[in-house]
């Protein structure tokens, strides 16, 4: 980053390389980069990511594959080798020159496994900054969230802040996998405020919503179904296919009820099963979620899953191993700092607005509850941006006139103190 | 292969080197340059495979990364170049020293999409000739087939036989999709007299079953339905379910119903779909067979079959298309064929049996029925061997005491001629 | 009804007789003749309820039957005949002693086709006021409401009220299907005043909830599946296998999407099909509704599930036939009237509640609608009664404290008078 | 039945009064009636039929219900009494003039729970003898057997026949319920030989199968599911979805495998659940059946089958009771019986046939077995009898022309004698 790079420039650069959660190996290392070139205090690896308390980490040679691409791209070597293994954590901290709390802000660094449209009128197509790397997308804002978090560094660098600033940027939210790894290498414990914005959601270009209530819990879930294989024709009755038991079970997690006074949703994400049309598939792999606004509530959802999960491999003498690869649970924001956002909102020109109608898991809950359980406050507020598309479809894109509004209330926020407030 | 290398030598090469249908580039190459050195003329690449007849030909770079790796590996550059792209046929032909008809022998060459058991008491494991190929496995039997073609070859080499005999080594028998090629090619077309024989079949070791009755016709198809995708939480109605839409078309296809009278089979043998928890799937790609024992029901059943799609795809608002990517007939065998084929085993000692229980499809059924439209014959014949598992499972294994049978058999059916019969 | 007889008399002896839907001879004909005892003007049958308007009217034979088995008890002779074929409608209008505008207060009918519990701890069994009529039973507090209706209606006969009451007896509340033909015929044209009140809905006894938010609109389905009947096992593939397009169908509608930022509801409540094991079903009978907080949601919602009935009858080669049998709108509480509500719940000595989480559907906002359509208002309130299980569970009970709590609060609203308000 | 009376009358006045499984009391009566009539030694009630030992008896309201309408219409007050509860079974015995063994011959009495179509090309629609008892047909010829056996005893009256015959008349053969309690009561115990031959059978009018081959072992099963009901709407989350389970299961046990090598079907024949489409069902009742031309086979289906039950109801938190309600073995048939039969073909001017395409099951298989352990000999036979429709559909009609072949030929069976052969 030049001084003359503007945001928008950060985002496309970092659009043009996705990377999936505990890969983020090029992103997370520029970043890395970025930030210590601005004169902050640089962390990353295991010192700010216990690696055992991560969630649904890749397979091994996953992340080596991925490691070598950003070595070979343009990673940040100064960084990168810490990072080797899907430790793809970085926190940077700067003192401001006036007294004051410990204010954190959270960025998460993931793109997600989804192929961008090349359609002609997708902005990033059309501008060249579509994906380079096929298979994967950021269609979440993720991009525009590091992208912004560097931009807002660069523009604290002058100290005039009161108390500490702390940049979070968190691998693997998608999935909820990445920010307990933090929460457990302690990168939140001595954290006063807690911020956390999001990209998108619903609203339009130039409006915040202060407070985006009705966080949901979630779990993921990984389960294995195992069979037996047999020549289709020939001895069918010797095979126990392991297909049919998922997709009895991808049909029954999905006639789970509505939960009367609450908002409740499941998904079954991904199936991959069998080898040919001819063998009895041994083996079926299923990548599946359950979330409610209420812990408690998600909690008897995914037990009334697992029940469908174990129901349906009974069904054809399948085995079952279900394995809890992601996990979120929910926060409340405190009121004293959306007051904060809103008069910020304001102070920078943009329009303060209710949140969208959409709802979703972020686990940047992770880090709110720690710091409230400490006694400090947390606050999970959304950045308007316009998109042709939902989230994580294909042809999501930010509208990136919302990248500067995203700056400019973040900066005041920040500049104005929280603590006294 | 040197003069003295075995039946058994050769069947542990191909086994360790399994390449799966269109792929199989190291293995047609090195049978070809086998049978040039032993005087044969050898026809490969599109002479002998009709490039646009052949179906359910996997992708250019599957087909590319096969090619090299053949290359890398020790494929016998003489004939690899005019295989590139997947025609990796080969006929080979030689005249003998006595007038004659001209007798075909079919045997396949590919392996299947399917891991290989590494159990200790799995025998290719532990003598050290399992796959070196993860994820393909010849578990069928073909390996043995082209050992002993190849050995029949050497032995027919003194050109004491009636006729002319001609090898025809077809790629991608598994799905159907390989003997169409080669019969639109015209390898079939002057051919009198046509024989494949397959080891196995639930036959022990030591008997032959000079007819097998009952090859079932079956199709091949591949369902693609796509919905579009959406974040399952925050807008799940904005999606379409590609994923819901597949599983409920797998069981649908499981529940078609018994044929009076018939034997028939359906089996929906791969499905993937997806890429993450929190993504509404926005497709699925299937692969499905049908099978019976009489082509009109086959059709039938086919005709179902696509009900059943075309409703599922309906029921979730998805667009669906259906391709056929492999297809095979039945055919009957001339009973004259069948009894050279017993002679000839007790000839050789071996013993005379019934069909087994299981059934199966061959496309060998295509070159029958263009020989026999020819007025010609056909004969299917089992060889058995035991195994320790049915064909198509991860444990299958050809008993090797069944290959010198093999060629006792086949090498008294092509001495002996079978015009005067 | 004499004069001494109390509520929670007149609420068991309706308890004991449950009607469902159009079938509420004996009870529509008793509350008439109680009305017209008290001095009302009672209108019945085609004069207060369209025929042809109806949703969901039971076969011939059936409403004959329940018509036959109310004449034998004790039905009022006087009002009997004219509901015949089920026209179950009771209008009665008293003009008080003050000027004022024509207030209606809207009370349910029907029962609902369910055994009741014949627990010894469940209240009607142990007190000896259990349904008599097996396979029906008052599970949703609409006995009450008739009970309280009459109460009421005895204790307004002393005229001492502003403007004119009427009491809407409406039949077929269960399932949208009766409120509305009672429109139909103009029985809401006139009014200026709407009130609806429900026992129950989670709020516990002594509490009233002024306005009931969130009513959903609904669609009742019956669809009916036609395929062929055959020997399951001597010709299987001759029949078209009704059963199973329903089973698809069934599990299909229940994984319908969540939509983001409402509250949607499906069920399938019904399915029979079939007459014996070694048949192939030749029929499917299926009832089903979907439901949610916005109108155009639950058309939405209506479109994909009929999407999904089509699908799984192409699936299975069947015919399809899909009738609306039932359909309730949405409706607005007019705020002033909820003061209203408030104040008579204040002055009767009962506690304001907020409403509970339960959501349900009521065609009570057939009536709403049309009185707000012509100007005047409407408000459906919640009038707590405790019960040891959910509405419509077979130990559902009214918690019978709550009958003069609700007698008290609507005294004292049609007292107040409300257009002044 | 006068002297006179044709074996088609006779049939028609079957035709016209369909009875079910248990329930023939008019059919059994009457023809233990006219037996009686024409001197045989008759018996009926327990006696011949072990109370215990019958599956799948009805429910006693059910039974007492078609009692009654046999006690009003024209049964034989001679027997029916003794045939209350469901005690339908008939044996007659008659000696002959001439020495020989004991020769038995059963005929089944009971008609399907079907509705007969009124089509005007339906012979039985048309010629004024359809049914009258709306809801069971007979679809599947007993009406004929009964017939046939009728007029064969009258003929047999002559006594000019050796050994002693034995008409065995059995309730409840569709679904395999009836045989076995008679077995049980001892009527087959001093058998010698044992036939019982079949109408229709897809074979063409005049002609005779002397031995059909395969019939099929089944299962048949009532499986329960039980959940608890709730509001759909209100409080779903509440509910156990039984007809969700049931739905589940009734795909799953249509996914079950064919079996390599064997004949098997698997039907779910009926399923009933809920009562209106706002309430979760808390039952669901399902009828089904396996079947298999093997008895460990149809082992192994039962018992994936109840694998499926089991799974789906975990699937939904169920509760599950599966009973069995049919049972019925396989049998083979006495070659020296088939030439009997063939030669009285013969005789009879008929044609010899093989076996149609069709397969089904007979619980005369459990006569057969009792006679054959007990050193006997049986044989099941087929009497060909064109039909418009299958068996088992709504359309299915004797070809009256067969009857007076099948009476001919078992006239000349009985008269030759089969001792001797």
């Amino acid at each position: 980053m030049t001084p003359s790079t503007t945001v928008t420039e950060l985002r496309r650069d970092f659009h043009r390389h996705p990377e999936v959660g505990f890969c983020e190996f090029r992103t997370a290392s520029r970043a890395a980069g970025v930030l210590a070139d601005l004169g902050w205090d640089v962390a990353v690896g295991s010192d700010v990511l216990a690696p055992g308390a991560r969630l649904g980490v890749p397979a091994p040679d996953v992340l080596e594959a991925a490691y070598r691409r950003a070595a070979e791209t343009d990673a940040d070597d100064r960084f990168l080798p810490a990072m080797r293994g899907g430790l793809t954590g970085v926190v940077a901290t700067l003192r401001g020159n006036h007294p004051g709390p410990v204010v954190a802000l959270r960025a998460d660094l993931d793109a997600l496994p989804l192929a961008e449209s090349d359609a002609p009128d997708h902005v990033p197509a059309r501008e060249g900054f579509g994906s380079r790397w096929a298979g994967a997308m950021h269609a979440c804002g993720h991009d525009g969230h590091v992208a912004v978090a560097l931009d807002l560094a660069r523009r604290l660098s002058d100290l005039d802040f009161p108390g500490t600033v702390r940049l979070v940027l968190q691998p693997a939210e998608e999935g909820g996998r990445g920010a307990r790894g933090m929460v457990a290498a302690g990168v939140a414990d001595d954290v006063d405020v807690f911020f956390a914005a999001h990209l998108g959601m619903g609203l339009p270009t130039g409006t915040v919503c202060p407070a985006i209530p009705g966080l949901l819990a979630n779990s993921k879930l990984r389960a294995t179904f195992r069979g037996r294989a047999a020549h289709a024709s020939m001895a069918p009755e010797q095979g126990r296919h392991a297909l049919l038991g998922a997709a009895a079970a991808t049909l029954g997690v999905h006639t789970m009820p509505s939960f009367s006074g609450h908002q409740t949703r499941v998904n079954v994400g991904l199936l991959n099963s069998g080898t040919s049309s001819n063998i009895v598939p041994d083996t079926a792999v299923m990548l599946l979620e359950t979330r409610a606004d209420d812990g408690a509530v998600n909690e008897d959802l995914e037990r009334r899953v697992r029940d469908v999960l174990a129901g349906s491999a009974g069904m054809y003498g399948l085995e079952l191993d279900v394995e809890l690869v992601g996990a979120v649970t929910t926060a409340l924001n405190d009121a004293r700092l959306a007051d904060v956002v809103e008069r910020a909102t304001r102070a920078a020109g943009a329009t303060v607005t209710g949140p969208g109608a959409g709802i979703g898991s972020d686990d940047a809950t992770a880090f709110m509850r720690r710091v409230q359980e400490n006694g400090g406050a947390g606050c999970y507020f959304g950045i308007g941006a316009d998109s042709p598309a939902p989230h994580h479809a294909s042809r999501f894109d930010v509208d990136e006139a919302a990248l500067p509004v995203a700056v400019a209330v973040l900066e005041r926020v920040f500049r104005a103190g929280t603590a006294t407030n």
